[in-house]
């Protein structure tokens, strides 16, 4: 179990903006960061509404003098606090097209960020965050909270230590049947912005879903993309965004890796598939069974790796459970995982004695936010041009695993 | 999803007793009772060590002073505190025969209790605890955190609803393998514990996890006994008490249960399978995939119900959902869907406006508690007899769904 | 895959007594006896009915005067033709209330003979045949077809080499839902002299498919019984024996196995599990999965065998697959390599330079059914007695694998 | 189940050609033809090396006059036989290379034909003897066994009713390890010969299996193919031709198409999963678990077709079942199934009174043969041109289910 240290002499204190429209991924994201006891949340801005965002705020449980009217609000009054009160990191769960705002202006402020995904809708945007970021020093999470699940470390770790050999093939499949819940007639939902090319930018559910599968892919895997080339579809009759894709990616070393994602899959909730191909073994994992890895070498039996602490590759996957195996954990406790790795990384700032060598954190950076953009950036022009290959010439930050 | 309700305009406080010495169960209450916003811990008495139990306390971040040095001093001081200061509830994870002087301690200094299963080692303290708590009148809570899965209420309201009809046969298992953790020549593990009777009690694994497999039967079908064959075993050679067993009872109404119990089944970790016949139809559910109700009816395709908001039977479900499906939810959800339920009662009582009628509630109650010890000890009455059928002669309170 | 030997330089010959009354089992047997060009069927005693029998020669293949009014018929006939024409053996595929008469006559007029299960309805008929057998020294194949898949062979071997150390408790589940197939004011199915006391003997379902799981559970495991203890139900209205039943053994090596049956549980077509518990390990095997064997050691990775060449435990498990891993097989497979066992004692007796030393034959013998006989006469003596330990006092002929 | 016709008052006669070389397809033909009584063996010329190829007729059962040297001289002899002795059919089970030849002979000595996949290696010898098969007028089926599953045609039968509504995405991967059976050093196996382009043909995997996956999508579906996008790859050190192949399909509907095949996955079998979307619901099949269809409707539980008589969409699907629900078949049947339907076929041709008008077969047929040809040069060419769309100029015959 993740130990709860308080190196501080504190909790950390969390500002949330968004969360307050009846979505459910702010209250996960206060879930998570408090879930073990580091950081609880003391301000928020929860609506582009300023009387929804103040009024959420007794139903987030902060003092109404720190439920804000606005981003922009909450960012000056809270940096104006004294040390110790003041929110030390601000998380964005906001549409997308309002990510770039906000965060050059947290990052302004001082304060420590994790932000949803995608980091913003243009590449541009995320290149300029990226330099100020690196500017200004801060912690800069992105929550592909995927990436948090033990055996999804494990499966990453298991690889970094040459497992399954030389990577030769990926197959990520990202599948949701979520665009049926529009019907004709009826008033669009609640996630209805994730549609609306004003808000949602130029992709849907390849910027929605894909950029995560991209993700899961390069932190797994560590691949190094060469070439894309990507063929998209709009296939619900109320979307004006493309709701299903397949990419083909081509890395620097001449590996395979498909991407496939789907909004538009009758009845599948939230259903990723990542299965890794090496010259010495190959693997699968399956979200909906997310405790589970599974390893084949040819000619001998399946080796099922089940989540617990005698089969944990390393103390890096034993750190990520809190719950003995057996004992179901899920999407929180993965999100709580990334939570902890950026308190770590905060906590280091904030001590001036501490190591401050960098290091490639286990939590997704804003280098891996703006890979995703680049990736949705080139697969449009990919699509654009019929499915042509496009070279990646983004440097990638992530040296894989 | 659950919403954060603060009827009292204030979070719950809690005191936790036990937990401190490397086991897990004691963090998971604290983050379970806390995940919703709606309780924080405030107080501990975390060992029976003095010296370790205080200094715990940081460790769970808990001031300092109210880092209790045994379970006594923390309800007496406790008790002594302001109103608006004091516990509201102690929740009790301290090996198994210290519960009953916990728990009529906390009863008498007027605390809400949830406690750890099995409520007590022998029926009589079992009984006076329940008089106690009776006359009290206090929130009495007992950890069957496995009803709080929201498949399993719906598997509840189903055959409550006579879904399956009239209910002829339940099939539960409860298979682990913790028993070949213990080597010859190997120090005890944390939970040794559990296999020493002077603090077991009686019965080892039929205590530990039989009361777990009785509940479930019990809240999900409501079957009454009449009465129960028991047959148990001890394979382990270093187990001095049964690591193994299995009980078949038959109902009031001439249904038949099996419960088999195993902690000596190698690699298996927490797999619970429930499996409940009808006249209209059959149900099963896994705690391994626990998101998921299989439902089968003669001649039609078979049903598979996967947690999400769509799909729910009834509101009652879906307030047990905090996550979309397809985003994996746990264990810890499923306890916090208890604490919810206790919270709201704990609620009702301080709000002497509220309706105070009686009412089954969702949580496992001590009436729940009582009918589990007697379970053990009639189960260990009938083995002692080679499998002599015994008369269930306990009045169930649990009317079923 | 099993070698197309032709021995006697020719095909064997076999004669089928029932299987044309609708039902599958018959043409089931035509096709796995004929399934590896070892055997030809050229003679039937198809129905009770005369007429029917003889009419349904041509929809068997089989030639008009070979297609016989009666079992009797077919015998007396048979055994007077010359001796490179007349059957081989006779499959008994009828009604359990007359296997003993055509087993008794088949074994009088020196056919070999394959049987369906159960054997007899009564104890003393089971033991004459058994006796009579043993006089004549004819290979006798009892149908349990289950123990025919590569898998459950596997099983048996890994157990036999110690692979999961002592056995101490087994767990045995055959679940079906076909009693509902039967509704209040329809005819009854053609499956209905299962259910009618005349016919299928004192046993529902526990002579139709009970036998069947004590077979596999003493085939894998080779335990043998001390005492028995079970508990009957009938819950289909229509019903007049056993649909449910509970049996618990004790092995002479205390170790506990659990046999579960129904027919009662809607919508289950025919779902065996069978899970072992070792010292050493644990396995699981499900019918709806035969081709994948489950192995479990505490503090590894669980252990996948998918049935393929090259993860075949011995040559005797190689030798019972026909079609490369992940080229699906099934129970016609399975009881091809059932018959393939016996063609090759039928061919050993009749090469009289061949080792007639007795051996245990991987079949399912006469024994086998004897056991079978019994263990159902043994469960109906417990029940009546209120589930009272009965002590198993048949010699037991299967010396485990 | 299948009742066994004999139309013609007789078997029909098969002759194998190939077979013999340890391989196991050839045996598979034999028990698949014969499994309902149909057919029998009678001739064969099992291997290319006349010596051994005679010889294999006693182990094939055969009479050692009808086993041949040769293809050629198998053809030449039969053809002279009496009509009452001559075989009716040949199967075709040799290397790619000799397919096209072999057919031709055997379609000109006036012999219904089964050959296996890929139907030739280059494309006009395919278009050759689709010619040549119109012009004679005999059955020519194709041997893609998966389309004899009882699932797969529920499936199709499914969507052909509009039950999914309009299919806008499918997605197939046939997914394989054999490549790894080659060891650098060693001698290569038996099916080495697939890996060599001067008998497998142009293509590797996509030509052993991606023709495969290929029918499933247009037996299934129906979707017409328009254009085709392929990137392919060689992955394993040993092979000279394609062991990896990534496929998208844009139907003349604009539906969206994937196909993903690899013999480069370590430990996978012969794992084949089929997903379709549609407008109104989506559907899963896999190989791994052949019997279960699940269907996906938004807003519904999902729904698990587990193939039994009682949930079979219709007569079809109903014939292509032989056992009971619950009693696991295999590829023998669905093989076993295709041949069923061209022995149909066969037999009308020869009752001169029966309906001649053309019909699309169940069976897949030599248009099916001629579209995996067609198939093949496609991708081979798209790849060739770094994944460049090429329309399908093939007129597709088959017209969907």
């Amino acid at each position: 179990m993740t130990s709860v240290n308080h190196p501080l002499g504190r909790r950390l204190r969390m500002a949330l903006i968004g969360g307050g429209n009846q979505g459910f991924i702010g209250r996960v994201h206060v879930m998570a960061a408090a879930l073990d006891g580091r950081a609880e949340l003391v301000a928020g801005a929860f609506s582009s509404d300023p009387t929804r965002s103040r009024g959420a705020a007794a139903e987030f449980g902060v003092s109404a003098d720190r439920g804000y009217g606005s981003a922009d609000e909450l960012m000056s009054a809270e940096s104006r606090l004294p040390a110790d009160q003041r929110a030390d990191f601000v998380t964005i769960a906001t549409p997308n097209h309002t990510h770039f705002e906000i965060a050059r202006g947290a990052l302004g402020s001082g304060f420590h960020i994790v932000c949803e995904k995608p980091l913003t809708n243009e590449l541009d945007q995320a290149l300029t965050l990226a330099r100020l970021a690196d500017r200004v020093g801060n912690v800069f999470a992105v929550a592909h909270g995927y990436s948090g699940y033990p055996m999804v470390r494990q499966a990453r770790e298991m690889i970094a230590a040459g497992e399954l050999g030389r990577i030769l093939a990926v197959r990520v499949a990202y599948i949701q049947g979520g665009a049926w819940r529009q019907q004709a007639g009826q008033p669009p939902s609640r996630a209805a912005w994730k549609t609306d090319p004003a808000q949602a930018g130029p992709a849907g559910t390849l910027a929605d879903i894909g950029v995560h599968a991209f993700h899961l892919l390069r932190y797994v895997t560590g691949l190094r993309p060469r070439e894309i080339c990507a063929t998209l579809a709009r296939f619900h009759p109320l979307r004006t965004l493309d709701d299903y894709g397949h990419v083909i990616l081509r890395s620097v070393d001449d590996a395979l890796a498909t991407i496939t994602v789907s909004q538009a899959t009758h009845g599948r909730l939230n259903d990723i598939r990542l299965e890794v191909d090496g010259t010495r073994g190959s693997l699968t994992w399956k979200h909906a069974n997310h405790e589970r890895l599974v390893v084949r070498r040819h000619g001998q039996p399946v080796q099922v790796y089940e989540r617990n602490q005698r089969i944990a590759y390393s103390d890096t996957v034993r750190a990520a459970c809190r719950l003995p195996g057996g004992h179901p954990e899920g999407l929180l406790e993965a999100l709580a995982n990334l939570y902890g790795d950026a308190f770590d990384a905060m906590v280091r700032r904030a001590d001036r004695s501490a190591d401050q060598t960098p290091r490639q954190p286990l939590y997704p950076t804003i280098a891996d936010g703006v890979e995703g953009v680049y990736f949705v950036h080139l697969c449009l022009a990919s699509h654009a041009e019929r499915s042509a290959w496009k070279p990646w010439e983004l440097a990638t930050v992530r040296g894989g695993p």
